[in-house]
């Protein structure tokens, strides 16, 4: 059985209730994250509470806990799920809370927000698969104009998710007006020529933690990357394609709408990117643990 | 206190609670409807289902209820509120429910869905208010390309309408690449030169049932009416405007962005609109009552 932390409470996940009334769930009023913890440690954490502070910033909602109590709260949840293993996916969500004067587009007079988080098992990076790489579809990009803020209102994405599921496929790669944002729950980079590329960021992307650890690694490696609008085109003939997540590291997708990405593997530049992403994992693990 | 409907419980308000797994509070997965009653009669009941199983369908969801189920539901929730009075909105949601495998965006494998409904007091249609008319501001479309599902997914709606609303404005009007779309809680009409205007159905405007039917009374009265975009200078050019929802029926904004529109009054199509539109509710009440 799961325990979970909802408003200041550890329960059992079965009776983590909240009311109709709030915001999260009649409005989808509310911002989330997603945060790994290898071996115990959180993973970029610094990183995810700025990220987290944008969007909270960005809906004009203040969180109910502070940054420390936050992180305290989740090593806490980890501790009490060790049937979770070593490695665990942490999910908080802070919502505008319940308007006890029922359902109104307005802000409520009185706001209390709720915080709620949850932990599951973050199986293991599993390279032999990654590298074999999955395949993508391309759909139309039809969220909300303001994707950079990590908002509950997902409904298009996970309508388009299910849509590349459908299709037998890992992902689904959004074009807007010609050119790619990202995908529906990761961030997309080309390779071409060995120079690598991704969607510089906009309102129209959600700015992941990997996807900028793998900018920042490029960087101090003196591996070529440039942030610069990937159109159709290059999309399509590109010699490799990545997709990044916390959940999924970097991870080459060689099919994409039916037809070969480049020469259909991996590429050295996945190799070396991959092995450069674990290494930083390693380091900020054992840096933590001094 | 109010009593609502939650999968088939009719419970005390206070006790009405999801859990936090429902995929409406993690995701904003579901659609919703609200339905005036008049006199214990349902408004247009028929094309509010129309549009529901619009909305479902394009979520892929099916309801839980019946259409009988839910008409009954509602009626049950009237009589179970008559601290409401005579007339009501009922509002319902249907969301995809809780996964009991935790949070994934592709479909649970069983899926059970949530079906909620609430009742509020609607108060009379004040007509001196109404004739002296309101102000609204225009503010960018950031909303999903797919505003045609009436879905629970509504962040940016409630973001644009708050920003609305610390400007002293009932409304914010919303402009896609320089045309109206829609306002954040209700439909937009224009009258220049005795003629109404509004902007065609498409995937970026929720048909509003009122909408629909100021539509069909004009038609059916030879008002001059056309379904045509509407672009940012015959907004600002308009001799009326006027919004439309099912709480506000007609009514007229008289200040778009700090600035008269046409000579300030709610106009002599308002007039003839309102009248029609009133004997149309007073009519379909006397019908059902047959």
């Amino acid at each position: 059985m799961s325990i979970v932390f909802l408003n200041g409470e550890y329960l059992p996940i079965e009776e983590a209730k909240v009311s109709v009334l709030d915001r999260g769930f009649l409005f989808g009023d509310g911002v989330y994250e997603v945060i790994p913890c290898y071996g115990g440690h959180l993973f970029r954490m610094p990183q995810h509470f700025v990220r987290l502070q944008r969007s909270l910033d960005a809906i004009r909602l203040h969180s109910p806990l502070s940054n420390d109590d936050i992180a305290e709260a989740l090593m806490t949840l980890v501790n009490k799920n060790p049937q979770h293993g070593d490695n665990q996916a942490l999910y908080l969500q802070i919502t505008r809370g319940p308007d006890q004067n029922g359902r109104n587009h307005g802000f409520p007079e009185t706001i209390n927000p709720t915080f709620y988080a949850h932990t599951k098992a973050l199986p293991p990076y599993n390279y032999e698969e990654a590298r074999r790489g999955k395949s993508a579809i391309t759909l139309p990009d039809i969220r909300r104009k303001d994707c950079y803020i990590k908002a509950i209102s997902l409904l298009p994405n996970i309508l388009l998710h299910q849509q590349a599921h459908d299709a037998g496929s890992e992902e689904a790669i959004l074009l807007r007006d010609g050119y790619v944002t990202e995908a529906t729950t990761s961030n997309v980079f080309i390779v071409k020529d060995e120079h690598i590329y991704t969607p510089p960021a906009s309102p129209y992307i959600l700015g992941g933690i990997t996807r900028d650890l793998v900018i920042e690694l490029a960087n101090n490696y003196q591996i070529p990357l440039s942030e610069q609008p990937i159109d159709e085109t290059m999309l399509r003939t590109a010699d490799h394609l990545w997709i990044t997540s916390c959940s999924r590291h970097i991870h080459p997708i060689v099919q994409l709408d039916n037809k070969q990405v480049g020469n259909g593997t991996a590429g050295i530049l996945w190799e070396t990117m991959i092995k450069l992403f674990d290494d930083y994992i390693a380091t900020e693990r054992s840096d933590q643990d001094e």
